[in-house]
């Protein structure tokens, strides 16, 4: 689907930033010009690489992704209409690109500069599949948005090679990537040239993976050390999940962005080969990630160490990873899932991930970004060099490994495609954010306004021109959160018939046409189950798909202190000044529990607690952070 | 004070442990003998320094402490009468710790073996004046035990060499440890000896640390990198203390051991120089310890990462560090601060740190450790290579870095002289562990027998003969938690003169006496500081010195679901099986919070909390883990 237009209050707001703001920025970014950020040398290297600078080549290993996300974002934006203006940037790095590749289409500037004796000799560590993937990415990506082919030729060449190099004859490397990326890549490419080469390696990667003996080990044992990670030390195969067939995997470990980019090219290809062992490996990670291992924002990673999965029910809220990636990376599943099996219910997971985590991760001003997402910081604790060493509590500039600010901007510039989806006579409506498109289906054509207020009543109107073709029809999510599902069309009540998570809409006559969809939303309290310790005894805030936080500002400091009482009302008030999305700020009653004796001054004394009754106020989770800094928590202790 | 003969039914298991089995066990371990055990290459490392043995030296480049440490303990118990059998053992082993002693007095396996040219290159990661701190520790300790001087000797020569290599003048270096514990080392060398350069080397070192230009910063980049431990990338001088001079700090910071074993030189300092200036960092430093960073069990060090303080209140229960270790040094500099003062109030904590910390580092059998030592464990979520990975769920049979094994040893050895002190005529009683000990003080002697019920009933009965100089003074540490302070002597009510935080007993006429002292000891819930978040509506339960917990055997599983209802009364109940120490348990009422809809396995739903009352029953933390595995909490929900 194309150049769908978002006219969201609260999205429309973020993604009129990467346009007007977020991809000029990070442009500056990668040509070290941006004085705030640390230099990424990410152009650099690529002019270094091509042999038209001398120096060194710096930044991580896997820098050129910068750039790669960069024009991915690009892509979709020129598509949705925003983007003409980076076009000729867009085309003039991609020649810059072009010129650092080799002639058998190698194109890594890690290695083409400073290593090339080590291609592909360190799989584990070197990332040079992962650097391949984002790059046949963001090439299918700019070839879809404006038929130009130069970045799909020099993704084909650098495919090409990798198919060449990788695979099961025996001069080829029986490997696979210790960072998952490039089989989603391959798939991409895949479905815009039909070249099934690409599939087929695609497939060769997960296949491959997890097979006994090792491969990863063995590298290891060979090399002796480690090159670019000392952490990797005691190189553990369930944190890049390779330790057993993907195939048969049940539950989700390790890295959580590897794991999510891994599964998501798993859904793909259960779909493309019809593949029931994939499949199911796919819904038994899906159910074990979202029942078992996902905080209530759709954060997943509960370990600031090594940003991974732990174990069910382990989610500590202060010390958690939760990266940004990795719940964008949670989104690709669940879009791919629905795909595969037609169910809409996992876009309710997409939508848990895009509302909270993802939109947590960069600020309304689109210059400043979360790497890890807390749900519950105090300023004070978040130190350098202790445990606490990976969780900020103001939105930074930029990172050393700056993958979130650009995967960010991606999945914002490419909002559209988690909105809307097609196929034959359908348009399925995922998400119910305010936006227009024109989709041609098979046999006629809709053109779409979509104007939600999800966030304030949960009415969602769909003001739709249809050309008049019978079959056409819309099938619209039903999220889990409605409490009620009616809906009119012109004025009519309906009885939409249910099918698979949706409500199905007959599009009707040629003409214009009204539909009302009412999902009945209230704000209500959520618990955790009662083997997620660090909950017990606690509730988070929701309204449909937004998860509310206290902080500070409204509420003062101590909000571990503050207990709620959730059998009174919840009563939504004016926005907050300062926020975007015209969402209303949620009130009710708490009691603050104080330490009368030793408050001035012991560490430990008698409990003399005295409860005083206030009125807590609420905002949404992905604003957090907005409006200066100071304390804020998601869960929060109930009277009992 | 010499021979102090530990009859306590507490402690008394945990010493006779030392002698029977500890030192038996560990000796097997250094010799890696001991099978389940990893190696330590310790004795072999001296073999080859001494060139009896070929092969690599291997294990931490500290590892000869170990030995130091187990020399120590051997030294205590020969001395309280318990450690004959293993004198033999320690004479030829000293024998061989001469004989791997270079010429000139060094003595390191590590340098003397793999890298003799980078001797005293490396303070920061190298480790060799700690090694030599605990070599001095060793040597005085078991020339006191046995008047036998070899040790001694070796452990002189070396201290000459290092007053010889580091100091003011031009030729010396300008250094000073990257792990304090030469200080301590010293300084028993000087107090040994009476030769003062040793002490001025201890000064040198404290005076120097911290000064600018940083010679750390200066060796560091001199190096170019780190040889021993990468983990110390982006070098912090706050985490070894050398941020400034310690005469300036007034914050308990970094490395938690480092931080402790300095403080104990400095107040050591403080007392033979009356140096006011370190005596009032000595101060500050401790109330910042004890007053904002220190958990409730003794326990220091916040931080799971690089085992350090992190900031004021900042005190998780789940992923701190605490180690076993850093409460030792807590104890150490709290002994020192009541040797310099005269106060005795820092017993209180010495008190907390031993019967909570510590003797929780070791079990009941004396063969496995704690090195972390949590407040709070869920024991499933204790895995490897995550977030949690430093903390275990049960004791350990050794660890790589051992140095909590042999700390524990030999802190246990040396329990007398946390009990008693003496000055002039006047006999001090610090802690009040059933003993006995003959002292002879100034003018004339005492023999007590001190039966301690201060963990059952809080009476302590000191049966004392006095061979009659009228002058004798027992003078008794009055603990915080004392509600009330009688004391009959032979039957007659007391009212005894208080003073510094003592109470002044006259040991009167020659001949046999019976003092009790009744301190009105309840079980009591304590709250924290309303700025540590993460106790706010919590209560801990004392009683005495002894901190409480909930263990799963009685309680159930998840614990953090229960909450206490701290009006109601307390029982004491029979000991439980299978712990020592005759120590009743405690019982009261609680509340188990069940959320009945969502516990069928959704992870998140609507909050249905159903409340259940039940029994609580409490055992003393230093004991917990000796029953099996299970979870363990000490900061309970308050029903509020």
């Amino acid at each position: 689907m194309r150049n769908i237009k978002i006219t969201d209050s609260l999205f429309g707001s973020y993604t009129k930033q990467v346009a007007d703001k977020i991809l000029e920025y990070q442009w500056e970014v990668l040509n070290d010009r941006q004085k705030e950020a640390l230099p990424t040398y990410c152009i650099a290297n690529f002019k270094i690489a091509a042999g038209e600078m001398a120096g060194e080549r710096r930044g991580i290993v896997f820098q050129d992704t910068d750039l790669y996300k960069w024009l991915e974002a690009v892509s979709y934006c020129i598509d949705n209409g925003t983007g003409k203006a980076f076009e000729r940037q867009a085309d003039e790095v991609i020649e810059l690109v072009g010129r650092a590749q080799e002639p058998d289409g190698y194109l890594n500037t890690y290695f083409t500069i400073m290593a090339p004796e080590k291609k592909w000799s360190n799989q584990v560590e070197g990332h040079e599949l992962y650097t391949a993937g984002h790059l046949m990415e963001a090439a299918t990506a700019y070839y879809e948005a404006t038929g130009k082919d130069r970045l799909l030729n020099i993704a084909r060449r650098n495919a090409d090679l990798i198919c060449r190099v990788f695979g099961p004859e025996e001069r080829q490397i029986h490997g696979y990537p210790g960072h998952q990326e490039v089989e989603v890549g391959l798939i991409k490419l895949y479905r815009v040239t039909g070249d099934k080469k690409y599939l087929d390696c695609a497939y060769y990667f997960i296949d491959e993976r997890g097979k006994e003996p090792s491969y990863f080990l063995e590298e290891i044992r060979r090399r002796g050390g480690y090159e670019f990670f000392p952490e990797f030390d005691n190189y553990d195969l369930a944190y890049s999940q390779a330790h057993m067939r993907p195939a048969k995997q049940r539950t989700a470990e390790g890295h959580a962005v590897r794991a999510m980019y891994m599964c998501s090219a798993m859904a793909d290809l259960a779909g493309e080969r019809q593949d029931e062992e994939l499949l199911e490996a796919c819904k038994a990670i899906w159910n074990n990630v979202t029942q078992r291992r996902m905080y209530i924002t759709g954060g997943i990673g509960s370990s600031g160490l090594l940003e991974r999965f732990t174990v069910d029910y382990d989610l500590p809220n202060r010390t958690n990873y939760s990266e940004t990636c990795a719940s964008i990376g949670l989104m690709m599943f669940g879009q791919r899932m629905t795909a595969v099996t037609g169910e809409a219910g996992y876009y309710d997971i997409v939508e848990k991930a895009l509302y909270n985590t993802v939109l947590a991760g960069i600020n309304i001003e689109g210059n400043r970004y979360f790497y890890v997402n807390p749900l519950e910081v105090v300023p004070e604790f978040c130190t350098k060099r202790t445990y606490m060493d990976h969780v900020k509590a103001n939105r930074q500039k930029w990172f050393s490994v700056a993958c979130c600010p650009t995967n960010v901007a991606r999945t914002l510039a490419s909002l559209g495609q988690y909105i809307y989806a097609k196929e034959g006579n359908t348009l399925f409506i995922h998400q119910f954010i305010s936006s227009e498109v024109k989709v041609i289906l098979e046999e006629g054509s809709l053109h779409v306004k979509m104007g939600s207020r999800l966030l304030q009543n949960g009415v969602v109107r769909l003001d739709y021109e249809s050309d008049g073709a019978k079959a056409l029809r819309i099938k619209i999510r039903v999220p889990e959160y409605a409490k009620s599902v009616k809906a009119t069309l012109d004025g009519d009540l309906l009885e939409p018939a249910r099918e698979a998570g949706y409500m199905i809409i007959e599009a009707g006559e040629a003409g214009k046409h009204e539909l009302a969809v009412y999902f009945g939303i209230d704000a209500k309290w959520v618990a955790a189950n009662d083997n997620v310790r660090e909950d017990c005894g606690k509730v988070a805030l929701v309204k449909g798909p937004l998860v509310y936080c206290l902080e500070e500002k409204e509420n003062g400091r101590n909000l571990a202190g503050v207990y709620v009482e959730i059998n009174k009302p919840i009563e939504p008030r004016e926005p907050a000044e300062g926020l975007v999305g015209d969402i209303p700020v949620l009130e009710y009653d708490g009691i603050r529990l104080e330490n009368k004796e030793i408050s001035r001054g012991e560490l430990y004394g008698a409990p003399e607690f005295e409860l005083k009754e206030m009125k807590l106020r609420a905002v949404p989770y992905c604003l957090w952070n907005n409006r200066g800094g100071g304390e804020m928590l998601v869960w929060q202790k109930v009277k009992i």
